[in-house]
């Protein structure tokens, strides 16, 4: 990442996440709502923790989530984490994660920063290139935030509920997260700022101004700094992950002509419809192309043996590859003539407990069958439909289907 | 609907549809992006047009558009529609939407309303109650508006870049869209405003207020009001329509005892995951319950015809049951024996090309295999995998794994 080396300081991140989020319509507070197995925060500490100049991640969670909270740490291995109990509101929650960087008494103490990031636990989606951007302005001068342009026209009403006057579009913008701060001028800020501020306050850049008067810079970021609020808001938020999961994938060939044959084919569909794809002949000694992915389609034979996917299983399971993001195997069997059904019950209920098992470690193994058929428009159109099904397959990581026997 | 009566004056919906969209990132405008096999305007039109006291939808849309929106309001039987061509501004397309009730040279004119509605055509999900109070204030008030609570703070820059002040955000809203007129009102606000408000002005009430003298009543709306403006809006507003069409369904049971105990369970788990069901012995002279719902389970026993649902299909092809929304069949096989490979495979063909004809129809037909177990918790089991793949094809509505027959 280009001017990462201008980060020749301490970052830290406070994340307050103590919201009981009212405004999804649903019983689980939208930051702990899951997705793909997995808490929506925890794709946001994800995000801070895969980037290597950002030092600690302070989650300020109500005291009901602690334990929860402790236990999404663990579960998923993140490592910069120090959980912290929050206030409140949303400016006291904020404060109690700004004093995790100066108290001790409960443990180790973190050392303060030069700067601090503050973000939402429900904005998963920021990138380093921003991030750094913040990070760098916060340092020079003092506070910054991201901005975004107004999607609505705001509007000031009387109090009687009819329009008042409406404001100049241009004129104004809605103030989004991160925001970026020396860490001495926002802690100043919150010490010296008022009950009132603390009750109803919602603006870290206004508090910044009023007491430290520090203006803040403030810096348009992209869409995808959107916060999750409404429960239409988590759809969109599961949609933009499983679509970039679904951007690459590995073909694992096999060695005989027939399959090598139909993964050309299938590699050309798939990449026509922009699809990536890393081609091996088989996985023995490709683990660093296996673990560029977590993709797989792997074409065999009918009747052949599922211990090349078992292997891939293991070292998935070795590398904890599935940790983080379900890994899919679409385990495509290439069958030559149609009278193998006893072998193709046989075969399928191997398929069925293979999947059952590795489905516990978070990886979805499906089957697709396809027959081949001497004539080409017959061949060309289960060609077709075996890239559609293996598309859907990858997309969509249905762990209900898992297990079954597709054909195409 | 309660209040309906009020409605006793004439009122029509201009619908401004000549955006271009750029802020999705896609190559389509939104208004026209599908979901479900349908341009996401005709979700909207098709809001409108439910609703017995609107009588005429003005679509304005841009000059390339005008053929493909007349074949969209062709193909899924618009009624209450007229399509005319907007200018290069909203302010332009919507004066030009308002003149189609004045102006008769592109044909019949159509009768001049009470009260006009202005909406967003990617604004789907306003219903009808809200709808009658943005009517009924317009009559009283000569304008009306939809209003949210800001989900950002809104603040004012310098021409610098820095933080000049944030707005105390309780005495702001966003407006939003529907917006009540009285008819005469906008249309002589659009005829005295000036060029400066046509090219750069974007609130209609603004101009309400300024030319007409008229100030807006406000009215807080719910968030389903909410604007399709990004990439993203467009998985949560098929998540939106995917999940309103999945609370219901209709359970036929077949005659045998097998079936009959077996539908009983999968009722039971399915309605408590709250679907709600209308249980059916068969379809015979029940045309009435079948069309309240476009979601079907069908349970046979194997080896048994598909001539019933033939038959269903039938009913759907005449009523048009599938032409806004898909319908879906899954069809459960009851195996008691696992020695019928050969029949399995006829079944399977014989569902796979029924399922390939009637896809044409937008009708999604899967097939759900169970075998029938003697050990209760293997059977129980079972059932249980059967309510899980049912829930997630009536859920998911995916074309792709249609004609497949899967194992539960």
């Amino acid at each position: 990442m280009m001017g990462r080396d201008a980060v020749d300081f301490t970052v830290s991140v406070v994340l307050p996440a103590a919201g009981s989020g009212e405004r999804t319509g649903l019983p689980t507070p939208k930051q702990f709502c899951t997705f793909l197995n997995r808490p929506l925060i925890s794709f946001t500490i994800e995000t801070f923790e895969r980037i290597p100049w950002i030092k600690s991640i302070v989650v300020v969670v109500a005291k009901e989530s602690r334990d929860p909270m402790l236990q999404i740490v663990q579960q998923f291995c993140h490592t910069k984490v120090k959980v912290v109990e929050g206030g409140t509101t949303r400016h006291r929650s904020i404060f109690s994660g700004l004093q995790a960087f100066i108290e001790s008494s409960e443990g180790p103490e973190l050392p303060k920063p030069k700067v601090v990031i503050i973000h939402d636990a429900v904005r998963p989606f920021v990138d380093e290139e921003f991030l750094l951007k913040i990070t760098l302005a916060a340092k020079e001068q003092g506070a910054s935030g991201a901005i975004r342009p107004l999607v609505s026209t705001v509007i000031a009403t009387t109090s009687e509920g009819f329009l008042d006057h409406s404001l100049e579009r241009t004129k104004y913008r809605a103030s989004e997260m991160p925001q970026g701060f020396l860490y001495d001028v926002i802690y100043q800020a919150y010490q010296r700022c008022s009950e009132f501020d603390f009750e109803f306050g919602t603006e870290c850049l206004h508090l910044a101004l009023q007491y430290s008067g520090t203006s803040a810079k403030l810096i348009e970021g992209p869409p995808t700094l959107w916060k999750v609020t409404y429960k239409r808001d988590l759809a969109a938020a599961e949609s933009i992950i499983k679509e970039s999961l679904s951007l690459s994938a590995c073909l694992i060939t096999g060695a005989m002509a027939e399959t090598v044959e139909l993964s050309s084919r299938l590699q050309k569909n798939l990449e026509s419809h922009h699809m990536t794809l890393d081609v091996l002949p088989c996985i023995k000694e490709n683990n660093e192309l296996l673990l560029k992915t977590r993709n797989f389609i792997q074409i065999s034979i009918s009747g052949a043996s599922l211990s090349e996917t078992e292997e891939m299983v293991k070292v998935f399971e070795e590398t904890k590859h599935a940790l983080l993001y379900p890994v899919v195997i679409v385990w495509v069997r290439l069958c030559t003539d149609e009278a193998t059904d006893i072998q193709k019950n046989v075969e399928l209920k191997a398929i069925m407990e293979l999947s059952m098992k590795v489905k516990r470690g978070n990886i979805l193994l499906y089957c697709v069958q396809i027959l081949y058929s001497k004539v080409p428009e017959l061949w060309e159109r289960s060609v077709e439909r075996l890239t559609e099904i293996t598309e859907s397959l990858i997309r969509d990581r249905n762990p209900v289907l898992t297990g079954q026997m597709l054909q195409a």
